[in-house]
């Protein structure tokens, strides 16, 4: 596999990723940045890919007890890598989300933290590699990885999720009387835009009422203007600095 | 009944409500800015009240055929003889939005409109008179309210409602996929805050994405300042010159 190594957070991880197919982007290091994670925690991703979330997360807090699921084999051992390359310890599993190992099946977690695909691949996507089409467009139903995500939450452990925001809908919907204190932080690429993205937190448990946050802005200006770096400061210190952003505005 | 006279819309609008209970404030009037309907079209609102939404969309839209169901019969009176005395052309009907007489049973609308109760009764809220709890905290459930009026519109259709934030899960989870096209409008006190209300548009038969927009901001600055009126301009164009507010930013 044609693999590249990229930096992220200012270059304080460095990952090792497909050339062609899903390659992680901000939306990763955003969810790790929104996931209130503290030293001594234990954090389950889903769907984790080369480790983007997981090893950003790493990178902010110490002391974390990581385990990642990845489907996709090639996506796994790259995650792998990407641990031990950066003197990160996690446990990455090779598996359907839906069939997970006995043992990670009878374990709660703190955090439960994922970015599903996008699409719903069922519903017909095209895409030109069988990775990217996995990772942008599964055939795992969002209210799977709703359920499985749930299950594996210990009582009041937290669910942060990222995902594109004509979702937002079937994330609600998949989500049932288990989780609660749901906080949605729209994510815009300019003020004034509609969102791009969403990101969810919600807790096992929880019994806070429901809340719609101010909009997350990605970009200053009406636009993007030449190929002039425009990140909001709040975004800059997440990418380069690896600075927390609680999803709680 | 103890009876007030309040000016809407800069006094284009004079509207009687009772004393105690529940009162139209701004909502209403963000509903019927927000309600695309153009001259021709047919309007039906569930729970209309004293009528505020329906006559303040009839202030700005001339020539509409208006319908108004309201349970309340103190209501559905004032909403009569509000209508008469801004010589205004409406039918009120006194009736459950669950048992519609017949003849509104077999017409279809091209907008239906609602704000229904922000609390649900039957969850236990107290309230001080009958008619504020009725309104402010209905029996009837949110997923009855979607579904009467998504009955009653005519293909293409347009479904305007106006509803707390912290029910956005129930609402989105109570459309059926008769809805479609579905746009949410966050309303938020000041810039950075959390939405207090949110705007909602949907289509019958629709199938557009979901967006979620920018939010709508009610006051300028960071705070309250002493008596001063802090309305942004967007809104007292809203409030006072009785301006449409697209839901689509």
């Amino acid at each position: 596999m044609d693999v590249t190594r990229d930096a992220f957070l200012g270059g304080r991880l460095v990952l090792h990723q497909p050339r062609r197919g899903y390659r992680a982007g901000v939306d990763p290091v955003l969810l790790a940045a929104a996931t209130p994670a503290r030293s001594g925690h234990s954090v389950l991703e889903l769907g984790c890919g080369v480790g983007a979330a997981l090893f950003c997360l790493a990178a902010r807090v110490p002391d974390l007890d990581l385990t990642g699921v990845e489907f996709q084999p090639d996506y796994a051992d790259l995650a792998r890598r990407n641990a031990t390359d950066n003197r990160i310890s996690a446990r990455i599993e090779t598996a359907d989300l839906r069939a997970l190992p006995a043992d990670l099946r009878n374990r709660s977690f703190d955090h439960v933290i994922a970015n599903p695909p996008y699409f719903d691949r069922r519903l017909g996507t095209s895409s030109d590699t069988a990775g990217r089409e996995m990772a942008f467009g599964g055939d795992t139903p969002l209210r799977d990885w709703l359920d499985v995500a749930t299950r594996r939450l210990a009582p009041k452990g937290y669910l942060t999720l990222i995902q594109k925001a004509d979702r937002l809908p079937d994330l609600l919907t998949a989500m049932d009387d288990r989780l609660g204190s749901v906080v949605i932080r729209p994510i815009a690429g300019r003020a004034g835009r509609d969102a791009d993205r969403v990101l969810v937190s919600a807790r096992k448990e929880g019994r806070a009422p429901f809340r719609l946050c101010a909009p997350l802005i990605l970009h200053d200006g009406p636009e993007h203007g030449a190929d002039a770096e425009d990140y909001t400061a709040e975004i800059r210190a997440v990418l380069r600095d690896g600075a927390a952003l609680p999803i709680i505005a």
